[in-house]
Order: structure tokens, then C-alpha cells, then sequence
């Protein structure tokens, strides 16, 4: 088997000409799209062994499904990556530049990262996904899947390999790592010499482990403990509307509430017409007293715990709070720095929200549920970030770019 | 003594002031170039225990000299922050920004990263520097310094502190680790739940520790093995000039140069130039085969670890190539990413090598000493970043910054 070490010696080489591979690049992804779809029977029957597997193992329902390949789930990711060729090549972008008073040209050209790690759960889509973004955006992508997909995943990556390398490229641009155990994620964290970013994807326990075990840059994606405050200048049906759609739409995915704060002014009349509404899809609420004072003993009683909890299911914290700044105390407490919105037909509330608030989108009259690359208009999405650092909220191709410097002269030196 | 988790809280709650201080930062900057030079003299008392420790440590005297703090250098880093509060505020710039089809209004919006770790070497300076820095872009930072400097440290951030308080900021936007030990630095490498991110600045061992050890993110700076390649249609007086320049106008600098390699066409006549030029500072030379065959026997024999070697001295390795793309794989496998420069008058070689060279700084024709915040026209530098995560090159006040998302609506939800 190959080695960690040898693996990011080549994902280096193959970087360096996919760099500058110009339109090769999507000739590549075409070749994957019509391949994927091309060997869809090879791809299910290896899924199905992954399927087996996994009933053996008892996984759950909802894990199998996400496990689950099928010819319109292939489809779609084949569409997925015939999407992404479609977008515009974010490499070589002048980012800005100027001349200095000595002559000297400077321009920030936007290039790749060089190799890009991605270390993701059960999803086998994930390894097409973070792929064709990778090599659209013209990096190395080393892929550490579970072991739950493994087989899915060793037969999409040959299949992806095998369509580079038909246009003329490097087919080691993808690879993927075959060994499931702890250890290769473990050496993929410490690849230091080679890996220029490692992404992780899935639940919050891979991505602390990634976070506190790197060695390598990381970008940190995912949890969301995000809430809706509506204020007591707010529109009460706005506020039920987004409320709903915040909450039920689908509760597993991270831009999805898991509490709201409701200034005291309006929660008598305001929280009957929330609750009614998120009654249409049993939606279980735990309050604090003052909600249950106003909505009875339908609602759970909320304690510290359901404060910090991503509940991900039809589960909602209701707490009343007595001003702006207790909502925005609260907030401040127990955001993941993700998505926090304000409902509110006041300006300088709407303001003072979107200036006070830490994290990656701060929302005015809006469902949390828009924060997404597409929403947003990139085209298309790694992850969402909820660090600080290089990249914040949703991760389209600029954010898995780096730049470099040009500069121009005649024979300048420094005096 | 204040342990490292109320610091980071501490840094944390000063740090949402700052995010919306506006003018007040620069009221708060002024401040402090004034109490710099106010108590210049109790600076200087301070320093002088430093020297005396210094010297009774048989510190070098270049440390020394670094370590050592006059009247004059303390108007100059006075000057300094007069000179970082002219800036233009990067926080509250608009990035980019969209209305999408369904009425949302999507800005992206600059603002601090929150709270940032400097961990530092021997120079007093850089407590200044970087605090204001951190100041200017809306950041509380938490200083880290060597114990060498630990009593000028100290002196200088009470002065600062007491300045910010003055103007009615909090002072812990600006906070001194007073313990020197290595446990404090494990400890802020570690302080994940505060820090946003963690700027080594210093030597290639603080460096790769830092690298290593943390936690939190981290911006990695510094190591320069730079290079300047002489094509074979260089002007040679020009390659001459800047080699020169780049070897010895401050040979100790990261963005000096360590190697040149030259074209085998060109070599016999322009190898003769370039060292009556160097010959006038004595610079030592360490050459190839073909080098000492051409230059005689003055010159040094290189072996491998010369292609490797950051001299920092009046020391240059030198290489004849037999092409371009020879010249280019020596630098792709000895470069540290920083700042690398070819000499030709030939458009082609010059548009390929921008291309094929991965650095922070890609020269044409230029002395690889200007990769400098200052001479890029920043403004100002907390260091050079030769990660691709973040920041590239120089780094000046918008790469001590992040960004958020402000999502406007009237009540929009996600179908």
C-alpha cells in the first residue's frame, strides 16, 4: 500500500500541473460527469456491499440512507459536477494591484492552495463533491472517507482517476486513502511537508478531533447553535413564518435554529402565533418559566443544557428575555458563530444586531436556513467555515484559493 | 497572577468593545505615542535591567543590540503608531455584496478577528508594534515576549494599557503574559476557546513549535530561502545590481537571498560581474562544479546543506543550470515559499516563471527585498506570511481581520 508520504509527494507533483491547467481542468470534469453516470452499475453494486456492511453493523436508518447510492442519486452528482465546470475559473483572478512610485508593478493573482486534505464521514457523494471542487479550483485532493462508504468510495475516486487522466492529466490531482483506520487520519493531520489545507467534514466529534489534532492548517466547518430573536418592535407573523421555516424545513442541517429568544413585550402575543405554527409539525418546545407561564404545560421545561444544544430534530428552546442586550448577552454566550437572526421592523435595532452579533451571517427579517453557498450565489459549497481565519460562512472555489504577489520591474532595488 | 483563562475572558469582553470602537481606536493610538515618550525615561530604567540580565546571560551583542531601547528608538516607535493611527480603518469596509433574485441583500462586511496572540521573541519594539496593530484593526491581542525583554515589556505594556484606559476604552484590549516560562506559551497555544488566532514572530525554532503545538490557528511567518535566477537572456549588469542589493543590503532579513542560480549560456560572462560587485562587501561564495571552474578557487565548494541554508550572513550559494526548467525545479525543491526572482529580458521565460514558481513573492527584474508590508504600500506589517491559508506575503492591517455575512430581508424563507 502506498504510503501517507508518498501519496502527498504526489498529490504535490500532480498539483503543480493542474495549477496552470487552464481549460484541461473542465475537459476533466466533463470526462468525470459522463463517466460516473457511464459506470453507474458499478458504482451501485459497490455501494450495496457497503450497504450490507452496514446493516451487519446496525447502523441506523437515517446513516444507511445517506450511505445509499441509486442511479437519480448518481445522476445528481454527475449534474452536481457539470454544474461546477459550468462556473467561472476563479484561478488567475487579479485580486487588485498598483504601481508603486519607483515603477514596480504589484498584482495579487488569486492560485491554488497547492493540496487540499478532506476528511469526511459516511456520505460517498462527499468524495465527488470535495473532488471536482478541488480540482476545479486547480488542487490536489487527498480524500479520507469512513470506513462505512469504502467501497463506494474506491470505486468513485478509480472512476474520477481514470476520466483525469483520459484528458492528458495527472490522475493522482485525486486520490484517496484506502486505509480507514485511525491511524492514516492521524498521519493525514501531521502531513505537513505536503498538505497545504485539511478540511474536515461531518459531526462535531471528527471536527474537534481534527481541530485539536492537526498539524497542518485547518478550516473548521460545521456546528451551528444558531437563534432567531424576535424583537419587540418585530412583525409577529414574519417572525412565526421564518421561525418555521428555520426550524422544520431540516432540522439535521447546521444553518437550522435550535432556539429562539422573545423579548417580553410581544411574547404574549407573539409565542401563541409561533407555537401554533410549528405545532403543524409537532415540534417539542422547552421553554424557560416565563414561556411556560404564557403557553403552559405543553411546553418542556428548558434547563442550562437546552441552551447549548444542536438538537438537530423537531426540538426548540424558547426563552423570554427581558431586553435587546439580554438577547444579544444570550447569543453572544451560546452561538457557534454561525447563523443569528434578528426579526424586527425597528432600523436601529435591525443595526445594532447586524454590528453586535459574531458570526458568520447575521441575518435581518431572514430564515437562518439561506445560510448555503448556492443561497448565496457561489455556484457551489465545501463546507461552511465558523473560524475566522481565511474563510467564513459558506466555502465557495475563491475560499480554496490562496494568492501570490507579481511583481514587475526594470532593475529596482531596494535603498 | 491572572491565569490564562481570564485572560483570553478578559481579551474576549474587550474585544466587542473594540469590534464597534471607531475613531475612538485612534484617540486611544494617539494616546499612546504620547505616553511613550512621556515616560521614555522610565522605559529606559526598565530596559536597562533587561541589558544588565543580558549581559550577565552573555547574551550576543547583536541580541543586545536588538534588545536595547534609546530616546531616539522610542520616538521612533512613537512615530510608529502615529503612523498606524493615519491608517484607514479596515473594519466596516464592504467586501463584496449581491441582491439575490428573491430580494435578500447579502453584504460581506470586514471586521476583527477578535482576539489575537503574538507570541515574540527578544525585541521590545515588536510589544508596540504589534499591540497598535491589533489595536487599529479592532483586535484585543495578548502578548507573549521572550524573557530577555520581559522588564522593558512590561513598562511598555502598562504605559499602553493606561493610555487606552485614558480614552475610555478597556485597557485588557492590550495584555502582557508576565510568566516567561515555556508553560505559558503551551498554555496560549492552547487557550482555544478565546484565541481567534496565534502569530509567532521570531526564529525558525519559535516558529516551528508554535506550528506544531497549537491548538488554535495560527498564522505561520518568516523563514526566507530566497532565490534569484539568472536567465540566459538576463541583462547582466542589471542581475548584478540586484544581486547585490538582495544579498547585502541586510543580509540577516528574511527577504535577503541565499542562492543564485545562473544559465550555463550566460555563466562565463556574467559570473565574473556579479562577484566584483559582491566582492565589495566580501561576500563569501559557495559554488558549484561549474562555479569554481569559471570563478576559480576563491570560491567555496557548496555541497547539499548549502542549498538548504538561510545564511542570514554576507554568504551566497551559487548554481549554473543548464535550463530554465532545471532552474525552476531547484527552486521548487529548496524554496521556503517566500520570495524568488528571475533576471531576463525575455517575456516568455519572465510570464512562465510568474507562473510555474510558487512564492509569496514572484519577482521580474526586481531586488527580492522589497516583500515588505511598507514597500507594498500596506502601510505597515505585523509579519510575512509564508502560509497559503489566510494570508500571503506581507500582512498589513486587512489580514489581521476577518469577515461576516449581513443578510437583509422582508420575511424571506427557504423553499
Amino acid at each position: 500500500m502506498t504510503t501517507m508520504e508518498e501519496m502527498g509527494a504526489k498529490a504535490k507533483v500532480a498539483s503543480r500541473q493542474l495549477a496552470n491547467a487552464g481549460e484541461k481542468k473542465n475537459e476533466a470534469l466533463k470526462a468525470i460527469a459522463d463517466a460516473l453516470k457511464a459506470n453507474s452499475d458499478k458504482i451501485i453494486a459497490a455501494n450495496a456491499v457497503d450497504l450490507e456492511n452496514g446493516k451487519a453493523n446496525q447502523l441506523s436508518a437515517s446513516l444507511l440512507d445517506r450511505l445509499m447510492l441509486n442511479e437519480k442519486r448518481i445522476d445528481g452528482i454527475a449534474q452536481g459536477v457539470l454544474e461546477v465546470a459550468a462556473l467561472p475559473d476563479p484561478i488567475g483572478t487579479v485580486i487588485s494591484g498598483s504601481t508603486r512610485p519607483n515603477g514596480l508593478k504589484i498584482t495579487k493573482v488569486r492560485v491554488p492552495m497547492g493540496v487540499i486534505g478532506i476528511i469526511f464521514e459516511a456520505r460517498p457523494n462527499v468524495t465527488a463533491d470535495a473532488a471536482v471542487l478541488c480540482l476545479k479550483s486547480g488542487n490536489a485532493v487527498i480524500l479520507r472517507g469512513g470506513k462505512e462508504a469504502i467501497n463506494s468510495n474506491k470505486c468513485i475516486a478509480d472512476i474520477m482517476r481514470d476520466a483525469v487522466e483520459s484528458v492528458g492529466l495527472d490522475k493522482n490531482c485525486i486520490q484517496l486513502i484506502e486505509d480507514t483506520s485511525r491511524r492514516s487520519s492521524t498521519e493525514l493531520m501531521e502531513l505537513t511537508q505536503y498538505l497545504d489545507v485539511l478540511i474536515p467534514r461531518g459531526g462535531k466529534g471528527l471536527i474537534r478531533a481534527v481541530v485539536e489534532n492537526a498539524k497542518v492548517p485547518v478550516i473548521e466547518t460545521g456546528a451551528g447553535n444558531c437563534h432567531v430573536y424576535v424583537d419587540e418592535f418585530a412583525d409577529i407573523d414574519m417572525a412565526a413564518e421564518i421561525i418555521y421555516n428555520a426550524k422544520t424545513s431540516r432540522p439535521s442541517v447546521c444553518n437550522a435554529i435550535e432556539t429562539i429568544l422573545v423579548h417580553e413585550k410581544i411574547a404574549e402575543k407573539a409565542l401563541p402565533v409561533i407555537k401554533a405554527r410549528l405545532d403543524e409539525k409537532n415540534v417539542e418546545l422547552r421553554g424557560c418559566e416565563k414561556t411556560i407561564a404564557i403557553l403552559g404545560e405543553s411546553v418542556v421545561p428548558a434547563d442550562e443544557s437546552d441552551w447549548e444544544t444542536e438538537y438537530g430534530d423537531y426540538i426548540l428552546a424558547v426563552k423570554v428575555v427581558d431586553s435587546f442586550d439580554s438577547a444579544v448577552e444570550h447569543i453572544t454566550k451560546y452561538s457557534t458563530g454561525h447563523s443569528e437572526c434578528i426579526i424586527t421592523e425597528n432600523l436601529k435595532n435591525a443595526r445594532r444586531f447586524t454590528e453586535c452579533i459574531d458570526a458568520a451571517a447575521v441575518y435581518v427579517n431572514a430564515s437562518t436556513r439561506f445560510t448555503d453557498g448556492g443561497m448565496f450565489g457561489l455556484g457551489a459549497e465545501i463546507g461552511i467555515s465558523t473560524q475566522k481565519l481565511h474563510a467564513r460562512g459558506p466555502m465557495g472555489l475563491n475560499e480554496l484559493t490562496s494568492m501570490k504577489f507579481i511583481i514587475e520591474g526594470d532593475g529596482q532595488v531596494r535603498i
